[in-house]
């Protein structure tokens, strides 16, 4: 009787749907690449997302499909809407997260604010570009990257010259992304969740961090925004979010320049890395809120539970260096930092855990909080247990 | 490598670990009486707590083993003890919480105010108790009891005369318990948890009101409660865990009387009904606290999130009563209000949810909490959806 949430992709993202949905008294059912899937926790099946009997025979077993991640291919998608599967977001939203160069067309179309680009399949295209920008550029694969990975910074052709070998570009008929390397003063990530009613929600903006292209710190609210950045914020994500026909909790990367525009940098149309803060600092959780979404249940409050807070993930190392000691140092240094554990093996990079902290504190809460995650992470990361 | 917690019992509290083990990354094991108890979600196995070797086969899959409920019996605790299993609450405390009687008399040994009491095991022995108060008693079987279930109101030894038949009487070797009926102006409940390594940590004291013996509504911190009050409710909850050994969540339900003195009511050694507030009104809810503390982790930070927050549980009716609809006006009708759901069949008067809402009202936040989830599990609640 109850109705079941399917989630393909068992990473970390499903797995914190798991307690939410426990909460909600909804069922969810994960398909997981393995057996050691981060979410696989008894609600799973194993399976590949690339194989149409494996996504169908899945699907059947639940009452919406939705996703841990962007890389199920649009065929299958396309087949299941058409046998009637509820799929949210759908294929013709999720298209837009899954290729970099659709989604630049359709912002483009939406007339909202994006770095200049174009599509280059040649050295030559590329150097007319970069020469057209001060001489920098960002190529970016169209579709498969992830956390930085196709993506590189180039101020000469040949940074990319394996991409633009046929064997590689002949993937890509329309050619790579190229876009101008803004100069931008800070990044920051504006969170929303849109129901298939119509119902739109948007939490308060965040500023984020990256290294490598792996976010590595969230605040929020982000620090010192004026108001008409955050009031663009929202109706940014708004105009993605009904433009685009997303369900489901929407992350729009941005930059913020120092003449104080946005531009839209990158979209996730899932729960993301940079509304893992919400899970403590938020009424109503990313993962929460995904499911009630997804699901077309009334949205739940984005108001934040304290002053700020604050996120930092926690990334892995050597397998040896988890000390069977450094969760309970964590824990110690700091009673309130809540520890958002993944289950995964430690890999060199691997985001592992993030550590959320909600500070109060009357004067520069969001450094407070920002300064404590750090501390707690700090007894979880890697290199520091290591030591 | 995973530590790995077993709980006995598959009602709701096992439930409700779930979510915190997944998000601690510990993991965690369910002896469940049926296969469609709360907490069977794919981590359990079924099976009778009753029987020594379903319970010994189940302690040898996990590190530690913690407890739904406090009835599994003491015979069986004793042996795996004994045998090296790691049990938390430990037996010698756990049978506080399992005979009230010895927790009557254990009470009084630590000094600490109870009800007047005594053991009864005839209508005369029972008729001279009531004598001497007024004529009023609760008398209450020593075990077994449950949500009002085994404890009876009295102003005459002929309403227990069941209880006094010889069938009955004789599996109470020590007599029944009787106490004052005390007239008191509310009840209080202290939760508070304790680690292994001995550290203690108290939530603010709650108030929470009864039907029928059924815990109802639940408001924190409690109302208009004087500090004497506030420290004497946090003495006799240190004085208790460290009294009985306990270890994991320990809930002492009070009464406070006219005169402002606290007497103990009840004790339960894991996450109680009057805790279930915990979940969004503090930083760190019971079910997290409980793992912890089994799991001798550092405690987490009883802090609250917001000025004021109100539990009211959810009672099940006819399963006709549960209206496809009721969930989606819940939510609607307060975005901020926190469902819980327990994933059981409605029946009546079985509690099958609890809604919080946390208010930081400027004003009477208490008073806007307590309305404000009293509305929303009116939508839940079988007698209003039937409607």
């Amino acid at each position: 009787m109850e109705q079941v949430v399917g989630v393909i992709g068992g990473g970390q993202l499903a797995r914190m749907m798991i307690g939410s949905a426990i909460e909600l008294g909804v069922g969810i059912r994960v398909l997981a690449e393995t057996a050691d899937s981060a979410a696989a926790l008894g609600f799973h099946s194993v399976g590949d997302y690339q194989d149409l009997e494996t996504v169908r025979h899945f699907a059947s077993s639940v009452d919406v499909v939705t996703f841990d991640h962007e890389h199920v291919p649009q065929q299958i998608l396309t087949i299941l809407e058409a046998e009637g599967v509820l799929v949210r977001p759908g294929s013709q939203a999720l298209r837009f997260a899954q290729d970099k160069l659709a989604m630049r067309e359709r912002l483009t179309e939406l007339g909202l604010p994006v770095p200049d680009w174009a599509t280059v399949s040649t050295t030559a295209e590329l150097g007319a570009f970069l020469a057209r920008h001060d001489g920098r550029g960002v190529v970016k694969l169209p579709v498969g990257g992830y956390d930085g990975h196709g993506v590189r910074f180039v101020s000469d052709p040949s940074e990319v010259g394996d991409w633009l070998e046929p064997e590689t570009i002949s993937r890509f008929p329309q050619g790579l992304l190229v876009e101008e390397a803004v100069d931008f003063v800070r990044e920051l990530s504006q969170l929303s969740a849109r129901s298939p009613s119509g119902e739109f929600v948007a939490w308060p903006l965040a500023e984020s961090w990256q290294d490598g292209g792996v976010c590595v710190e969230v605040v929020a609210p982000a620090p010192r925004a004026a108001s008409r950045t955050i009031t663009r914020a929202e109706q940014i994500a708004r105009a993605v979010a009904e433009g685009v026909g997303v369900v489901g909790v929407l992350a729009v990367e941005l930059f913020e320049t120092a003449d104080g525009r946005l531009l839209v940098n990158e979209l996730a149309m899932r729960p993301h890395n940079t509304g893992h803060w919400t899970m403590d600092g938020s009424v109503t959780g990313q993962f929460e809120q995904h499911l009630r979404a997804v699901l077309d249940l009334p949205l739940g409050s984005t108001a934040s539970t304290g002053a700020a807070a604050a996120m930092v993930n926690v990334l892995g190392g050597p397998e040896a260096a988890r000390l069977p000691g450094a969760r309970a140092a964590a824990m110690a240094a700091d009673s309130a930092a809540k520890i958002h554990w993944y289950g995964k093996q430690y890999r060199p990079g691997r985001k592992v855990g993030h550590v959320n902290v909600v500070s109060n504190a009357t004067v520069d809460a969001a450094v407070d909080a920002r300064a404590r995650a750090r501390a707690v992470a700090g007894f979880l990361d890697a290199e520091n247990v290591a030591d």
